[in-house]
């Protein structure tokens, strides 16, 4: 009872290109557009990070948002920052890089550790440019 | 499962009056205030359209981005934009324009389409000021 | 049926301190950190109000925003706006000054207010930062 | 010497169309497009008001930033906040309603009432989109 | 006299890597920090261009916007969004790509265009991040 | 030739109070209003430095962005995040805590140190709040 949803925004800036490696460079950017071009674009990636749970009476917090934070930097934000994510992540190896797919396996990478603070990993939400996000929400 | 949201923003600039055909100017002044205004006032709207579904796994997309705004553009955005929604909107005829109407009649503009694309509308969200929005969830 | 959500934004600057008064200072720096400076800090909070039902079949409306907007500001902005939380906001009398334990306090204040109107209170969310901010959905 | 600059920003939502009298609305919508649509379309108009001038060394302020706001607002924004600029904004009569025009019309309405506080006016900043905004300095 | 100030904004999702192709990755690495990666990153870049001069007479106007939106967009935008800035834009060839370089050369780009637009080019402000930006005035 | 301003956002939680010590808190309360409230509020800050100077044509740069981030931060963030300006921050010692003296303030304490990385400081601008901003650029 009582749950409370905090939500938690940090950025990256990082290289990417939407492709499929079976398919030829005509193929990707009949399907992807200009999204696959093959030298690369890039965005300045803007992630929301919802947790959920109850308070902690002793401190009136659900988290430390400190601890937090710190979770997510390491497990995400140093991992992509300044990055090209389709050849440096290692956590989107084999995955065609769309932020739909960002955003499941970012869940993956954090969900452990979240739970490990005692609270539930809500929301991964991406937004990619002023006018596109996407939210996904564990299942 | 690995149900995905994605949201899409747009944009247009429109005039409109709130008021009930059959009050009279001073009834509709004095339940709607200067929302009301004989000679229109207009706004900035904002457009939020949340779709969701599976991500299609030959792309790792839920939906190709383009032809969604496509839709949104074709269906929406070009009949409302620089337009007086009270006179020139057709799915507006004969409701009163407050965007919780707005948010409605958008759906139901939107759904079919949506539906054709093999995934599911989920939010229809309307900012008329930065204070102010409505969100309508289809039901 | 055709359940609305509309959410009012508003906003109010103020001072606080996160600590628990049984704590000694250096108790309380070591769990809440910088948040707990016994000389305050502050911030410029952002609420956002999210409200629910059915439109009004004669005004097309959820609710009238003007009244909306005078209760939040009666209830909550005119109480909250340029004071201290910690001193002088009643409704958080003996509580930790936590953006949680203030959004629970909000939804305490707020609806019974909002229910007079015949809707329903949706969220509180309170942002205290560009990067943080919690919502309470009243269970 | 050690002059500030401070600026306050105020919105009004209004309805307008750019067209010239003695045209038809053939040539109008030739030379302003849809932005001159005879049945009018709106804004969310976002008005900065940059002033300047030395510290008042007894307040540390350069102007009472509640009296600079009503002044603003009882010259500006209450007569143009819900109305149609075309036809009910007097100082706009006769003049094409673009905001280039707004913008020196505005500048002519405030600067008196400013030099009143001792202060001089320095800029009108007027945002129609978040993608278009023009800047007056007074000559 | 009455020079009015219009501001277009636009934006360009690209790649880019700051360095210099005599110095090893290394060195690269020790002067221009992450921002080297030698497999890229990137930005949504936000463009500001500001043009000045007088108000047309006949439309109220000192320049048509979709015109000026136009230049922009085939001079700059379509030259460099979804692109990589170090291998595929022509006008940053022999550079290093720094918000700097940029700045000078996109005004370098656009000037004449302008020119014949009958106003002048006033400032180019390029926005890398929501926590920096460079401007340049062309002197 | 080739002046390059460039802007970089920094931001600190703090409160403060608007007050003459030789006043009553009556007195003071009557010029300052709210802002005056003995128990002290505070604000989200908003600080842009801009600094301004020829390119480096080694590097394409300016200056090294991290380490004037960094000078602005030990300078300044570190000195008033989470802190209360009237009693805690020694550079305001004496002084009427207002957004026009914390300008002129921050600027002298940051200018020895912007020149002795070979630029020049241009502009400290604060913002309050976002209806509120003050300009200072040394003069």
């Amino acid at each position: 009872m009582n749950t409370i949803f905090l939500t938690r925004r940090e950025r990256f800036n990082a290289a990417h290109r939407m492709f499929r490696s079976e398919w030829s460079d005509e193929k990707n950017l009949e399907v992807f557009g200009k999204c696959s071009n093959p030298l690369w674009h890039g965005h300045n990636y803007v992630l929301f990070i919802t947790v959920k749970g109850n308070i902690n009476p002793e401190t009136g917090c659900l988290v430390n948002l400190t601890l937090l934070s710190q979770i997510i930097r390491s497990e995400i934000i140093d991992k992509m920052d300044h990055k090209n994510i389709n050849l440096e992540v290692n956590f989107m190896e084999g995955k065609i890089v769309t932020s739909e797919n960002l955003a499941i396996a970012i869940w993956k990478e954090l969900e452990p550790h979240i739970n490990q603070l005692g609270i539930k990993l809500h929301c991964v939400k991406i937004e990619e440019t002023e006018n596109n996000f996407v939210e996904y929400f564990g299942n």
